[in-house]
């Protein structure tokens, strides 16, 4: 464990005292789901400093090619795994390779201490852990770059604030639903004969169990800390299972969490890493464990829905991927429409579950300012807007970051295949661009293609690569009608419509809302179009195959502890 | 469908308006948990007038031996099935057997205009719905009677008022689940180079689907309506199912909540009736339905486990059985304690999910205001005080009512001879009584036995019939080791402890805690000990096999429905 530093003295209940006021912050910002955030988005030394970046950066470096230094029980061995996406060079850090027994013991143990925390208390625990881990956001940068392949912006913010963000809100989501019971009440009733008899009640939430938490290559930390902070709220030890090539992310921020509660006085094992590699699987292994009570779950919708099938006795919270649709109309304003869903496209290479992939374009084309324009016009367009974005490499490497894993490439590649195959057209091909600090790095520019809305065997799933079909429909009704159906039968997680008409934006929102899934009307290039705002935005309907959960609702904290109640008759000559 | 009558005009908008001020009473009552009802609890004549009661009993019996009206949708022959536990004559009324398909298909196009009402609405309907069913109070206390086989007054209250409150328990619940959610945002941020973004958001609820809501025997309403109401309320129909010997209050509830939405212009298929016989059950296949999103069980232990497993990709909701112990250390005033203890141990001959069965006394006995009792005398005390309440049939009538079937009977001389040949003692034999006012009645007085706690094999299961082992331990502490251990794997809906020692008592509270189980402390003789106030108790923990929900907390209510998005900018010109 790292030494004890001076504000050791910091207790649960002084935790508490310090993050009040932000607590109910967090809470105001959930019932009006206007902006809110607490920690800093921009890496900017204006506001850091100059010294914090280099440090962040250097702090980095350091881990390379070493042990990576975690104190925790039931090491029995070591992992290394990762490969950069910007160097194609191994990171060489050596994690601890746990015995899961080990872990879930050392969890349940670790429960009974934390069990006695007031929610405030655990609140205040978690909003310490919260600035903990923003302090190392620029590391953490660094280190989401190197195993996800985001681009620096988005794994400082993306990865940092805007996803602590989101662990704050599951943090007041699961306040707010243990704050609905009461802790003591007086009952009195007039039972006829016997006369009025007056109970003393109490009730005592319980914690369920140990959390596995199943992190994702792309994003590891977005969906992590939302569902690690649901647990600690409501008792329960979350154990970490990163992807084997996004260990380190995870790994800073069990660490980082683990110091906090070591400093708070308490069991640190609330938070544990699994680690393992892809020739050596642990997840099934830690889902199955006779003591996990909850699994978060992240990543493939096939594995998700291996997990809601298999894992049935447990409490299953899962965010998988969906086939996202764009369903273009009408314009008013054509070119920033477009620009912002070109940036869309090319956002991350299409790594992102809220990523647009499919383009449902009437045969006839769209009508822009009630001018028409045909489907060739609008797809030279979209092309366009992509190529213009991608063509110098400093503006590709912001804007489309790596591609995490070589599979997406080869994904590219078979869709190109079988598209021409089938008798698509490829409108603009994906090629490597030259990444300006990264020689080596694995990029892709958006591969779009052309084809019929009948061939849905070519574009009824998720590609996980920058990948966009320009699909062919017969009117905006029946695009609007495939991608609702697509949405409702394959999954979505955002969809989008671009339309200058209000009846259509009308029915197109109860065509969605009937599909289970959530619509982005009209987004333009003035900000991220798939950006997903904690406190604000619902993320995921539950609905569709995209997922059971959202992140962070009611539903998604109610069930993660439970009301065990005593009753005693108060003495008749008790004061009322 | 039946006529319409003069309050017809009534809409949803009325009802929400007429029942506001009881929405906001019961919020509050389920805050505080105090106690509340709207509704009147007991069958006087002083309150209801000379007529009422005569007028319900006639109404039943005008019910016997005729087809059943029903007008809903799918009819595709009849079910005739019920006997009763007091005449053992079959009541000989013949319900419409129903085409799942049809149900389901009708239940789903129900659900479309409901899906229009607001939440105040539907908390409108729902009251307006549980008043309508008050007014029937009567003849349900005759249908429950008579297929339950409770006695009067219990099917009065209990499968009445005291049902009807824990629906609107459950309705409140939703209301505030729903309430939680805004339909409206606006949303700000700054992006920097493209300035601020201002974004309209709007957040529609959803439902899930159609519920399958299926009921027990001998208490056919008690958790119907918590289901009905929580599934209406969040925008999902109901089809419920009743218990083969149970249909005809099903039928009434069912029928009378038909008639309301009607009434209300509604269509009236957000509720359905699906009967069936116990040799043609069609349970599986109404919760095998593909149209199935949602099941709300009571029943046995057996088929909820099989539920749990076999319909994982439903949202399920379970109410079992749990073999629920009672812990005796220690007393100040053994009379009363004893004597509560007692009527719960008669009270509808132990066919309550909350009724006592396993009463845990050390070998050396218990301490009476500091004096020792011995084992034997503390047995005899509660053999003789069940003695004392069952010899009068007229006492034991309103007591131990009547036994609903006939396997229960079978279960009591299947204890006594697997007590006796392993060593056990039958402390008390069980008898028919002569019932005062049904000669024929099904009845049995409990069975009181002695076994030793290494004889797990012989009380470990719940006995559904009046049944009561005295199980003889080393000591308090393991007394309370062995019914803790029960409660967690085994199950417990209530347990209960008599000790007069604090000390005693906080540790007995830790170990129920960690067992997943809540504890009744020193209920006397005042109230029935096993009495479940709704918007005080929560009902089963869901951290033990006795079941998976609380009826009702957040948990029960807040993943019945979804929330689906939508947002778009605010034009830039447009007003702050």
């Amino acid at each position: 464990m790292t030494a004890p530093e001076p504000d050791m003295t910091a207790s649960p209940a002084d935790l508490a005292k310090r993050h009040a006021s932000r607590l109910e912050e967090a809470l105001h910002a959930c019932a009006t789901r206007e902006q809110w955030s607490p920690f800093k988005e921009s890496p900017s030394s204006k506001i850091h400093g100059e010294t914090r970046p280099a440090e962040g950066k250097a702090g980095f470096e350091a881990l390379l090619g070493k042990a990576f230094e975690l104190d925790q029980p039931g090491t029995v061995g070591t992992v290394v795994h990762e490969v950069s996406p910007y160097t194609l060079e191994p990171l060489g850090i050596a994690y601890p390779k746990s015995d899961p027994d080990a872990l879930f013991d050392a969890a349940r143990a670790a429960m009974k201490p934390w069990d006695k925390l007031s929610p405030d208390e655990r609140a205040g625990v978690c909003f310490e852990m919260a600035f903990a881990l923003e302090e190392q956001a620029f590391i953490n940068a660094h280190a989401t770059m190197h195993t996800a392949g985001q681009a620096y912006l988005m794994a400082f913010s993306g990865s940092g604030a805007n996803a602590l963000d989101r662990g704050v809100e599951a943090l007041a989501y699961a306040y707010k639903a243990m704050a609905d019971v009461p802790r003591v009440a007086e009952w009195e009733k007039d039972f006829g004969r016997t006369g009025r008899v007056r109970l003393k009640k109490s009730f005592r939430l319980r914690a369920r169990g140990v959390a596995v938490v199943v992190c994702c290559a792309t994003f590891p930390l977005w969906n992590a800390y939302p569902a690690v902070f649901a647990n600690l709220m409501t008792g329960n030890a979350a154990i970490l299972k990163p992807h084997p090539n996004g260990i380190l992310p995870v790994a800073l921020a069990v660490r980082r969490m683990r110091e906090v509660l070591v400093k708070a006085g308490l069991d640190p094992n609330m938070v544990l890493l699994a680690a393992d590699e892809r020739e050596a699987p642990i997840t099934i292994e830690l889902l199955k464990h006779p003591a996990c009570a909850i699994i978060d779950y992240t990543g493939s919708q096939r594995f998700g829905a291996w997990i809601e099938e298999h894992c049935a006795d447990r409490l299953v919270y899962t965010e998988t991927a969906g086939c996202n649709a764009v369903v273009l109309d009408s314009f008013d304003d054509i070119d920033a429409c477009l620009g912002g869903l070109a940036n869309g496209l090319c956002g991350f290479s299409a790594q992102m579950c809220t990523s647009p992939q499919n383009i449902h374009i009437p045969a006839q084309g769209v009508r822009v300012q009630g001018e028409a324009m045909d489907f060739e016009a609008v797809a030279t367009r979209i092309a366009d807007a992509i190529a213009d974005r991608t063509a110098s490499p400093a503006r590709a490497a912001g804007l489309c970051a790596a591609v995490q894993a070589e599979q997406s490439l080869e994904l590219i590649k078979e869709v190109r295949e079988r598209v021409l195959a089938a008798g698509g057209e490829v409108l603009l091909d994906s090629r490597p661009y030259a990444h300006p600090d990264f020689p080596n790095a694995r990029t892709a520019t958006p591969l779009v293609v052309s084809v019929d809305a009948s061939q849905i065997d070519l574009y009824g799933e998720e590609v996980f690569a920058p990948v966009c079909f320009l699909i062919r429909e017969a009117s905006s009704e029946a695009a609007l009608e495939n991608a609702a159906r697509i949405a409702a039968e394959r999954g979505a997680i955002s969809s989008y419509l671009y339309s200058a008409d209000r009846d259509f934006i009308a029915d197109a929102q109860d065509r969605f809302a009937d599909a289970g899934a959530s619509l982005w009307i009209n987004m333009d290039d003035r900000m991220p179009i798939n950006f997903a705002a904690a406190y604000s935005d619902y993320h995921v309907t539950g609905l569709n195959p995209a997922g059971n959960a959202c992140l962070a609702d009611l539903a998604f904290v109610a069930n993660r502890f439970r009301i065990v109640q005593f009753r005693e008759p108060v003495p008749a000559g008790a004061a009322q």
